[in-house]
């Protein structure tokens, strides 16, 4: 990455924020940081705050011993730094002074304890969140982007592929809970977030933690998994039946692939997000399973698990090329089993391309 | 951990906010839900919040899909569950119903996102920081609390050990940090956040991220490294010098340690916690290095590596039996190196213990 991607990328947040009405954008430590400048301190209750307005040059606000590691960030070139020190400086105030009044977006995970000192700093701002004002500032991924979101699907699909090779019946969930993680590492990711493993009864609950259950002959197993490779991040799920699948399972199997197979169909530039969540939902209602369906059917994802665009009924945002999000219908029948399948897609100039390879075919395991 | 136990902590925690004239309180994914409910969720844009007030039982509200996990929490007894589902409730509005009227601490990490819904959803209610109003929720630790992060320390010491026997001339800081957070996860870290390695003049800069530097002869070396084992933070900083120091990096590591013993020696109950920094800073400041100590002596540690009480000027917060904090004076000369000396300590009925008990005498490493 060079440091005018950076500059780019920040010059374009600015014109967002004054086409969106805004007097700029306050961004903190998170994904939208790491876009904007390649800084990734973990958030903390030291204020750390970029501020975008077109009035001025980028301007970094870091704790003072932070600032080395500040200076060093791989898009640190153009940016003003401006340090605070612990029990003498107020950075709050600081930040105040800087901006005036206005109408400024802050980033969405901006503690809620910064924006109350902010606001109470400031008289005359006023502060909207920037997942509403601003909701697509990284929802459009260069090639380099989706190159990166493709490396990341493809080795969760290797991990899957490891991981219905070896036999489920008799082990825990945690067990092959442990075997995913294991295996996203072995196929380069730096961190496992999650690695959710519901098998049985369990495998209804969509995001149940893996536990003691033993898995055994007759269960369908959902697994839901992913992580950060490269600073890009995989999710996937699959479900899986240990033996053979009763008529039941293979109609609700069946679908849901037929759901997930209608979403990704309706994926193409210019079609309103929640026109993609429709479509699954259709196929699944049509089946008599609509009150089943309980979440929606897809997230955006890339330097964040969950960013725009959503996936959801009441999104009317457009689909663009280059925007990258996950396709991931399930049916949940409470007590007895559940179905997910997930993938994540790219939408094409003329359509969309998924990023996982693993095969959806119903698959039977050991 | 028994439900009774999360039960009394929700009960303290309404009767504090009732103390502080708030109508109550709302908890947002982090450690303090984890606190007062067991319930560990990543936090996301999807709304998941405790409402805790004197009115009404404790509710969780939660998204639909995660009720289930949400019910299953180890302190889930005695909650009410509101859920709300994807694309047809708006959480916030169900928040604001509850709510009514009144001023309400949210916690600190709650999300901006989240806060300014609620700010929009809520016509008369008023939020403040949890963080300011009761900033002692978690701060006072039971004996089993301590007990957990004892344990986090002295694996972190094990860790240490382990690292110094190593030769450090040769290798880089990468490779020494890779060290211990392999050495952390062998003493039963489930995670390790951050293994801080600064050489020569890196450790002049306290949070450097390791790199590529080869350490050499007649280099100190910072190492600032910590995880999570078993719910609780360990956090703890040595410097070692490969080979025979300088006079001036003795005269500097004896500074630190004098003024890391006299923070310590501080220490009792009732004491103001910025009583604590001047002790530090004030055998610093005499030594001449008064402006090369840049940062607090101290934070909080516990369910979160930061967290009150600081140890830092003004906050005049009385330090009580129970409270466990880190004391880390540190003298950076830019360019040059820099020492930091960090041990987390718990204050007892008469002044206090040190949880870790790696050495703090000048060590010299190969």
């Amino acid at each position: 990455m060079n440091e005018e991607r950076f500059a780019e990328r920040r010059r374009r947040a600015i014109e967002a924020a004054e086409a969106a009405e805004l007097a700029g954008l306050l961004v903190s430590p998170g994904p939208d940081l790491a876009y904007l400048t390649g800084y990734t301190p973990m958030p903390l209750e030291r204020l750390t705050l970029l501020l975008l307005t077109a009035r001025r040059e980028p301007t970094l606000v870091v704790p003072t011993l932070e600032r080395p590691l500040a200076e060093s960030a791989s898009g640190a070139a153009g940016l003003e730094i401006f340090d605070w020190r612990d029990g003498t400086d107020d950075p709050y105030e600081l930040v105040a002074q800087v901006l005036g009044s206005g109408r400024y977006a802050v980033t969405d995970q901006t503690w809620a304890s910064h924006l109350l000192a902010l606001e109470h700093a400031t008289a005359d701002c006023l502060f909207v969140a920037a997942g509403r004002a601003l909701p697509l500032l990284r929802a459009v991924k260069d090639p380099d982007e989706v190159e990166r979101l493709r490396a990341a699907a493809q080795a969760a699909d290797a991990a899957y592929a490891d991981v219905i090779a070896l036999p489920f019946a008799g082990r825990t969930e945690m067990e092959v809970s442990l075997e995913l993680d294991r295996s996203l590492r072995v196929h380069g990711h730096q961190s496992v977030d999650f690695a959710v493993v519901g098998s049985g009864p369990n495998a209804a609950s969509s995001h149940h933690d893996p536990g003691e259950r033993r898995i055994g002959p007759g269960d369908a197993v959902v697994m839901d998994f992913g992580g950060v490779r490269d600073g890009y991040w995989s999710d996937i799920t699959r479900t899986v039946f240990v033996g053979d699948p009763s008529d039941e399972e293979r109609t609700v199997y069946g679908v849901v692939r037929s759901a997930q197979q209608a979403a990704f169909e309706a994926v193409r530039p210019g079609v309103p997000a929640q026109e993609v969540d429709r479509a699954a939902r259709a196929v699944i209602t049509d089946a008599g399973y609509g009150d089943r369906f309980v979440h929606r059917t897809g997230h955006g994802i890339g330097l964040e698990l969950h960013e725009p665009p959503y996936i959801v009924e009441g999104n009317e945002t457009p689909l663009q090329a280059g925007m990258t999000f996950s396709d991931e219908p399930g049916i949940y029948l409470e007590g007895r089993f559940g179905v997910r399948i997930e993938d994540q897609v790219v939408v094409t100039d003329d359509g969309a391309e998924r990023l996982n390879e693993a095969s959806r075919d119903l698959t039977v395991v050991a």
